[in-house]
């Protein structure tokens, strides 16, 4: 299905998404964020037909998220690897991972986890903080419009 | 197109994106936390035919991220509601927000904000925080399986 393109909305939200171009790419942007640099690598972890695979490759190199390297161990492959664009992705990756951590897994199920590297110990979850520090919940913030009513 | 469906995939971040079912349906949530709760102020805002909103709607009420609720006026409409558990994904949308507003505008093109409606403030960047209170990137963090690795 064909969608009203989202690149010039004027909501962060929206044109995150088209930037990003499909749901399912965000798992492209996890598998790099593990580690994966290679077609074959993507294909295997995401199951895709590789035409399917092929287009969402080149929209993500073509938004910036991704870029093509040179193959590491000197082959003739090539690589897609995080921009820092995409990089920043991962607070959106982490977010919807504890999302479903908490809410779509009976207890127990979930068999990973995400961790801090340095302790081991599991991610605490992520918290929308004001600037003074408090924890702030969805009735909390408000989208407004920027210029009239946002003092910084 | 038909994915495989990921409703019970391993991965918290699969999970999710099928609970959630369509990319475009993230703005519905957007809306619903924007406090629009019925049909047709869903339609307006989304412009989507009438048959797409409707099955995006009942995708979300089946996942437990809307509920259908008697109209607050009284009269014969009914209103999309979010639940406990959509109203946990206002952090997704957050961080998505922040990440285009960095990412994928030009200065100043901008013209909304998130705001801390108890100061007017922008909402500072959201951080991805150790238990400690340490701020972690992309690269202090791992996805790992749970009972083998994670202390607790």
């Amino acid at each position: 299905m064909k969608h009203k393109s989202l690149e010039s909305d004027e909501c962060a939200v929206a044109r995150s998404l088209d930037a990003i171009g499909d749901w399912w790419s965000i798992l492209i942007v996890r598998d790099a964020m593990g580690g994966k640099r290679r077609f074959g690598e993507f294909q295997k972890s995401l199951g895709l037909a590789k035409n399917i695979l092929t287009v969402r490759l080149r929209k993500l190199v073509a938004e910036g998220i991704l870029r093509l390297e040179p193959a590491s161990d000197g082959s003739a492959y090539q690589e897609y690897v995080l921009t820092e664009k995409g990089e920043g992705l991962y607070v959106v990756v982490a977010a919807l991972w504890q999302w479903g951590e908490n809410s779509l897994f009976a207890k127990g199920e979930l068999k990973r986890a995400i961790i801090d590297r340095s302790t081991g110990k599991r991610l605490p979850p992520i918290e929308v903080k004001s600037a003074d520090g408090r924890v702030l919940g969805l009735r909390d913030i408000q989208l407004t419009l920027a210029d009239q009513d946002v003092a910084t």
